[in-house]
């Protein structure tokens, strides 16, 4: 193969790095990004270089955040006994997003993938059984994706949580997405969603 | 929309500037890219921030390059009477892979799309005129991608050496691709195939 001049080849390295960027993807923006102008390709490289000590981890609720508690939990205005509980930030701001929920949140840092390491001792669920037994907590909603891991994770938990006997456990609703088509629904949806059918 | 810290909302920008890579996965990258130690942080804004001024276009071929003239340009074995026009350096890279051509190049910068704007003064080819008119070529080889695009700016710059009599214009043979599958092959492919067919 062709060396491509040590420059761009890091470029290209360092793109490769990143989840779902292959080689061939990684010298397509690698390319790209050579044709930027001067004062954007370091305004990039700025950006990046900023990156760290500017981003912190919230010590309550262990979402990353710029200061530490971060602006939910800092937020006078947000039910703290209402613990929305997710694997990764990127799930905490799309709950925020609905403008539903106006409880707290707590950031398991993922979910319990044992054949990968990923063990109890991994996440921060012994933060989250601290701040459950430090605090009057009245609702704790187990928001997961509803996959494997996701149940598994939302049945561990619930077990670990179920001494707490005043705490209502909650899940994410079951059933067919907006837009769904009844035709090409999964049975396991369409059965949850037959399950929890509602008046109307 | 929930906004993000404002450091990952920036890289998250960043992101999305390069081509390919929607809000969604500038957003994924952004998160995954938090995660990396500190030190791979450092590195990654440190390739970056290095990538203006150590990479220079080549002056004899306008190939992206760290010297100028290129390696290739350079090379005295290479020969100099055979340039293989292309539109981009990563097409010139990919016929390198191929070790079967031992002449030079000449990078275009593009191919002719007057609708976006890219006439024939917006790419090398005075260039690859003066070449023409100041060294003794033999040949000129125009490797384009087979499309719309490729095809126009092989029909102009035949048109405009046609004049140099001495020198043979070829360009990348059309034909079947290897792993291709006679019912799925498009009829324009094929009967280019039909027509170039070969003794064996």
């Amino acid at each position: 193969m062709i060396k491509f001049p040590k420059p761009i080849q890091n470029l290209i390295d360092q793109f490769t790095k990143l989840p779902g960027i292959g080689p061939k993807t990684a010298e397509r923006l690698a390319f790209a990004f050579i044709k930027w102008p001067a004062k954007e390709k370091e305004e990039f490289a700025k950006v990046f270089s900023q990156i760290n000590g500017s981003i912190t981890h919230c010590s309550v609720c262990h979402n990353i955040s710029e200061k530490d508690p971060c602006t939910i939990c800092s937020d006078k205005a947000r039910d703290k006994a209402k613990i929305c509980v997710v694997a990764e930030p990127h799930d905490l701001a799309a709950i925020e997003n609905t403008n539903e929920f106006k409880g707290t949140y707590h950031v398991l840092g993922g979910v319990l993938e044992p054949l990968y390491g990923i063990t109890p001792d991994k996440l921060k669920i012994n933060e989250l059984l601290a701040k459950v037994q430090k605090n009057k907590i009245s609702e704790i909603i187990l928001a997961f994706n509803p996959d494997m891991e996701g149940e598994a994770t939302m049945i561990y938990l619930k077990n670990l949580l179920q001494p707490f006997k005043k705490i209502i456990i909650t899940r994410l609703a079951r059933g067919m997405p907006v837009g769904a088509d009844l035709e090409y629904t999964d049975e396991i949806t369409l059965s949850n969603a037959l399950k929890n059918r509602k008046e109307i």
